[in-house]
């Protein structure tokens, strides 16, 4: 967990990807799932990240509408989207976090 | 901790609010302070609030127009506002989330 929780550090949007080996994305790691797992472990740092991973994070296609990406995070009250090249590979390109949408004038 | 933990979980809104004996806010401790606690202190649950908290938090006034709590999420980069009955007197009425404001079709 150390590892991870260093990486939603470093990229500063409060979230972290897990993959799998084949590079598909099979879960997020929020910064309120550290807290819940906080409250459910008392030896965190031994956990792996599958244990305090949501698994099936939400997504969006990397040609979708920014609009759509705004009725995603609305429809279930979250901030950030993971982006995929295409529907269905859940090979992450990247991220978009509300605050890229308001800064763009979206929303 | 413990309690704040709780507390954080309990609202569902990944914050609490820390006020002095005088019920005036004095910091927040987000989930994200929570992380950067976890990355800090090794025996986080014998903290106090007030180590883990982030200080005078982002707030806005009750009278104040919707679309100027937007904008001070979007300067800051932040999710949540406090929300004073006067500018000053510090004491929160409520909390403002930046789902609320997309659900009220503010932004």
């Amino acid at each position: 967990m150390k590892e991870a929780i260093i990486e939603i550090t470093s990229k500063r949007l409060g979230v972290t990807g897990v993959c799998n080996q084949g590079g598909h994305l099979v879960g997020v790691i929020t910064d309120g799932d550290l807290r819940r797992a906080l409250e459910k472990f008392n030896d965190l740092f031994h956990r792996t990240s599958a244990e305090v991973m949501t698994r099936n994070p939400k997504w969006i296609e990397k040609e979708a509408l920014a609009a759509e990406a705004v009725q995603r995070m609305e429809e279930y009250s979250i901030t950030s989207l993971f982006v995929f090249h295409h529907a269905g590979d859940k090979v992450p390109v990247g991220i978009i976090h509300l605050h890229d949408l308001l800064k763009a004038g979206v929303v």
